[in-house]
């Protein structure tokens, strides 16, 4: 870029660095409020049955109990992310679908006597027949677990693009391959909690880990049939979200219930395992993928089926139905395609937002993109390269590219890993593997999907920014400071940050769909030069000057081409404040796309506003004796527009090959008694450590979109994504058989190998 | 008004009624943080004395103390008002100048450490004369109470406009008559309380009961050496100000510095003897005060020297000693007139800001203004209408009135008390009197003028509105509500208040000076109207009609004259917000006025933009035998502009009385020994109970100022002022005698009966 910045790009630390290195920080389980009870939850110990009665007066007599609640104690609101998946209590009243749903909740003076008193509580059950396998749950002829979702079948997206039928008559090959994959899990470090608290006149107070106050309050005031002013949702650390604290919780609502009930505050904290069985995690899939391609590798057509497991509940289902396709779709060209995704309800428990929706389904296609490419003898590279979206394209659903590094990052990524030198010639067990991909930079829905930003300059020259943005860890409020640090010319220590509440803070969609930099940041970057115009006005009356020739850098408002001609910010500011003219910005910013709440059923038109693109190559070492696979090295390219602060993007990318490589394909699953999840703590579902990482290497792309704060798009989903790809490609290029059910364990690795060493003998 | 207003000028409930009658409300004493420590402060035992050696290691050591703090442990940052004024230390180093002034502090544990501690801190001092009476002081020789205040003269007031020789000389009556008066006292509901928390980012939270929270913060922030974003003061229920609350308080700065060092939250709560010795009162005056008048009653000039005793401290000085000059000089015509104000320093409690500084000067004025229309043979009512105050005139130093109903009150006054049937035909013992006066609506000081205000609508269609102004107790939170309800359509419980908070609050002056419905409720409006214009752009299209034709009311948006044309209100707002265009408005304000910080030693030019207007009618009853005085009945009536709340008005007006007349003119005086206040708890100092009131009589009038919200000026304070006045009038009515020191207690008043008694034998 041709402009000069001062902080923008920079290898900044972060704001919060400090409070969360000393602990000072303050998460939702540390709060402590006057009088304050502690709330547990009863939950169902049968994965489908009929409530017939609950009595909970044993518990009421228990000493220390403040309220009991049940499903009589709610108003029957029911809860979907959509207008038309309404179908989930926050505390069921007739039926339980899933093993652990919340059936009643307590508050009492202690945890230990919140415990005890919900074994106080008897629950009459009805067992119904319950349904695990979302194969078996279609072929079912009912009683179906929602009676209006005829087979289980929830929700069906169907895009057909171009013609496929064609598109295969005019391919040398075609390959029809499926694969599976378990679910996947977001394990935060941090367990759900929230704080409920009811004021006298009636305003509720709540703090909870969120990926989007805003997005909480609304279903928390439907519930709670209380205006939506009266429910202020609070900021407060947040450990880690990963699509996982976007929705609302039915612990919120509960813990709101009890604080109502008790007339006290009420403070919920999730064990490790209700965080896991409670909270959504990642959807199992079935993939059946049909590719046909020319001989120089080119797609001509695809047909896809995807059967994915949603659990008990809609949740989310419909977007994460038709965003594993999409973002397909955006990373390679096709011009005839055809998706049918169906989410299938079962006994288990909510599959929801999850960042890396459909990884499986990505790995499926890469795996078999390889396969076609070794049997035409083309490099997995060229086969990629070949096949790659292009800026200035159109995805088959309708939306233009805007800006796309793709291919920078698929030659970057070959060059710096060595590609051309080791595929094809690394020693046995050792193997390379590239997986690609792209990510919406913000999927806007219905009136959440803009940002807005106010910012006061306060008398000693700095500034308080407001902003609905949330931090889930990520590193936004320090990019929100960035931005306005470097359009105010101020140091960053004198940015003040209000956010994530919502009485005072304005719109955002939430730390949701990758949109925060695109949406939040253009937000927040338009309401300082809002400021800065204001600032320019007063100043070039002061300087004699035209508003227009004036610049702001280094705390101070000069002419430009005469340094000396200047006044300072903070002189400006106080001039401002004696003439009557207080300087204040806003900005709003809301991307430009084409859809509706309606949308994601349908997908058609400008999905997002921008797409960021990723090439990940892993390459790693399997032990034939024990299965093991040891990642060597990985090599990560972004196009993420442009890097506001590099060190958080590649924060984020290390951080991506962590969660979607080395955990999401090599560790990283559930397993399952029935409807009952075997592993939900750490001791079992194994997350990735430092000392299991391999060497990372990071590649920042930058193709500058011209919508995007300083050219800014989402940055590391797309290497989350490419690098569980990578992962299952340098396994497959490992071992020699391409592995088809995901993750790649020691245990499939072991038997894969033993298969091929019998087929060959 | 042509205007048909919802809610404007309506007698609506108060928003924070119900919080306050059930006790749900937070001060600041009722703050628990966690790990908090109990703060305690040792004070001078003399009232003048030079401090040699402080020595805090046995209360050190006291188990339980977590923090000792002397003057050493400040960085010695002077405090003043004004940038002249800057002569107190919040913690002394080298002198104490009165009695109780802070010496060390300590947080422990709980109180009784810390009080424990506070007797373990040895202090050395040596005691310097002491001066308590501002004339002794004025003709000491030194060494003075501070070395660069030669003669102990504090501040010099001199304004002298027309020719008061030529007016004299052309005067038919002239009297010279000396008014003296002892301090009165705030006694607010609420003792002094702050509590302070650093966080590890090093930012400062604090709370106090506060009538301005930037006035605190800058301060603050110089003392503690921290940059101002980092001093962060917070909203708290205020108990009562009365302007005893706008200064920073030593409290405040210990608190901080006590949490600062002890790394822990700290909260200090005043005793109530702390309270009175430690918050500010109101000054002593002495007034010297020489009257020509004309045969019709015509003041031809006025010759006015006033003494007062500011105390230890600069404090306000330089306000009070202009302030009763000024309120006089708007309130009475004149053409020549000089004055000398003269503020002296003692060693005596501090004196600062106070609602009806100057209460006593004004009697004086008044009450000679009665001898001499008693020599003239001039009904005191008519005397007062000859002389008032018109709208369309400019006062003696260069304000312009805009809005006057100074006459219409007086006339009002008198018709409703009786006052022609009454006056000089009353029973013995029985006397009626007036007073009249003038108050400032504001008089904004440097930076801290204006008033800004940011509204954002949310989804609901609701709005919050953020604004820097506080409530004392007054109603100014119910005043904003109803300002931007009215401006939205909207009923007020769908408006959030955000205020008073340094951090997210934008500019506003304060609850000081009267300014806050004048500054503050025009912000909001404005804010509103801004808000309202983006709503009117959005409908428009909608619509398909101009913006400028439509209307807002009762949550709908139409067409005026087409009311079937119309769009919910909450429609507009959502579609902004899926335009991408939130409704947010922004508005401020500040008041016309030519003065700068300098401008209160110098009057001169616009003081106010707007100034109200009051005269009240006082029939007392006294007892001859124990000269206790029972008032009967008063009628006041006030120029406010235009009542916004009628009830919030009239309540103004009640708690006027009771505190200017009933108990400023009748009760409420602080007795010394020497500089030490003999009287300042509940138990001696007497402040009137509800069982003492008269009937009142309250007359609103409504001139409609052209820069007032709605017309609105201040409300209340021109009643205090005249209150006073107008017992002072009675009593001296009911038993012959113009008595000439104030309170006027049955001392007093036995003695006066009892002299003239003695001359008459």
């Amino acid at each position: 870029m041709e402009k000069e910045f001062s902080l923008i790009g920079k290898r900044v630390p972060r704001v919060d660095s400090l409070s969360r290195v000393t602990g000072d920080v303050q998460f939702a389980a540390d709060l402590k409020l006057p009088r304050m009870l502690a709330g547990k939850i009863k939950r169902s110990p049968l994965a489908h049955a009929r409530i017939l009665h609950i009595d909970t007066s044993r518990a009421e007599r228990l000493k220390g109990v403040k309220a009991v609640v049940t499903g009589q104690d709610t108003a029957g609101v029911k809860w979907g992310v959509f207008r038309y998946t309404q179908d989930m209590d926050f505390l069921p009243r007739d039926k339980v679908r899933y093993f652990g749903e919340e059936i009643a909740a307590v508050a009492a003076v202690d945890e230990e006597t919140a415990l005890e008193a919900l074994d106080l509580i008897d629950v009459d059950l009805e067992e119904l027949p319950a349904v695990y396998d979302p194969i078996e749950a279609m072929a079912s002829e009912g009683p179906w677990i929602h009676e209006n979702y005829p087979n289980n079948v929830n929700v069906h997206v169907n895009i057909d693009v171009g013609d496929i039928e064609k598109g295969f008559s005019e391919s040398s090959l075609i390959r029809e391959d499926t694969f599976t994959a378990a679910e996947d899990d977001y394990f935060m470090g941090e367990p759900y909690a929230v704080v409920a608290r009811f004021d006298d006149d009636g305003n509720l107070e709540i703090w909870m880990p969120n990926a989007g106050p805003h997005m909480k309050s609304k279903p928390l005031s439907n519930a709670l049939q209380m205006p939506l002013h009266k429910v202020k949702v609070r900021k407060i650390a947040i450990g880690g979200a990963f699509g996982g604290r976007s929705e609302i919780s039915p612990a919120d609502y509960i813990c709101a219930l009890l604080a109502r009930k008790s007339g006290r505050p009420v403070r919920i904290v999730y064990t490790r395992e209700e965080n896991t069985v409670n909270v959504r995690m990642g959807h199992a899939l079935i993939t059946t993928i049909k590719t046909g391609v020319d001989r120089e590798g080119k797609v001509l057509a695809r047909d896809i089926t995807c059967y994915m497991d949603g659990g008990a509940y809609s949740s989310t289902g419909p977007i994460a139905t038709s965003v594993p396709f999409l973002c397909m779709e955006q990373a390679y060209r096709m011009d005839n395609v055809r998706y049918n995704g169906y989410r299938i309800f079962t006994n288990k428990p909510i599959r929801g937002m999850i960042r890396m929706h459909g990884r499986s389904f990505a790995c499926g296609i890469d795996l078999q993109l390889d396969m076609l490419a070794e049997e035409l003898g083309i490099d997995p590279v060229t086969m990629r390269l070949r096949n790659a979206r292009q800026a200035g394209e159109y995805t088959p659903t309708g939306s233009y590219v805007s800006s796309c590094g793709l291919t920078e990052c698929i030659e970057k990524a070959a060059l710096k890993s060595g590609w051309r030198e080791k595929y094809g010639k690394l020693p046995p067990w050792r193997g390379i593997g590239i997986g690609i991909n792209s990510v919406q930079t913000g999927f806007p829905l219905g009136i959440r999907g803009g940002s807005q930003a106010i910012i006061k300059f306060n008398e000693d020259g700095g500034v308080t920014l407001i902003s609905g943005v949330v931090d889930n860890g990520q590193g936004n409020d320090n990019m929100l400071v960035q931005v306005v640090a470097e359009e105010l010319g101020l140091s960053m220590d004198e940015v003040t940050l209000i956010t994530a509440d919502t009485e005072v803070t304005p719109n955002d969609p939430g730390s949701y769909s990758m949109v925060t930099t695109f949406a939040g940041g253009n937000a927040a970057r338009l309401a300082a030069v809002d400021a800065r115009n204001k600032l320019f006005a007063i100043a070039a009356k002061a300087l004699e000057a035209n508003p227009r020739d004036l610049m702001l850098k280094d705390k101070k408002i000069f002419v430009a081409g005469s340094p000396d001609r200047f006044i300072p910010l903070k002189k400006a500011v106080r001039m401002g404040l004696i003439q009557g003219s207080p300087v204040s910005g806003e900005g709003h910013y809301a991307p430009k796309v084409d859809h509706t709440r309606e949308w994601v059923k349908n997908p058609q038109g400008q999905l997002s506003e921008a797409f960021s693109f990723g090439a990940t190559i892993a390459e790693v070492e399997v032990d034939p004796e024990t299965g093991m696979v040891k990642a060597l090295e990985v090599t990560a390219a972004q196009d993420c527009g442009f890097a506001l602060n590099p060190m958080l993007v590649e924060g984020q990318f290390e951080g991506s090959v962590a969660m979607g490589g080395q955990g999401g394909m090599l560790t990283e699953y559930h397993s399952w008694d029935g409807g009952r999840c075997l592993n939900p703590t750490q001791l079992e579902y194994k997350v990735p450590l430092a000392c299991d990482m391999p060497r990372i290497n990071n590649i920042i792309v930058e193709s500058l979109d011209p919508a995007g704060p300083y050219g800014a798009k989402e940055a590391g989903m797309s290497i989350a994504m490419s690098a569980a790809q990578a992962y299952a490609a340098a396994i497959s290029n490992a071992i020699g058989v391409t592995l088809t059910d995901f993750p790649m364990t020691p245990e499939k690795i072991l038997k894969a190998i033993e298969e091929k060493h019998q087929e060959q003998r």
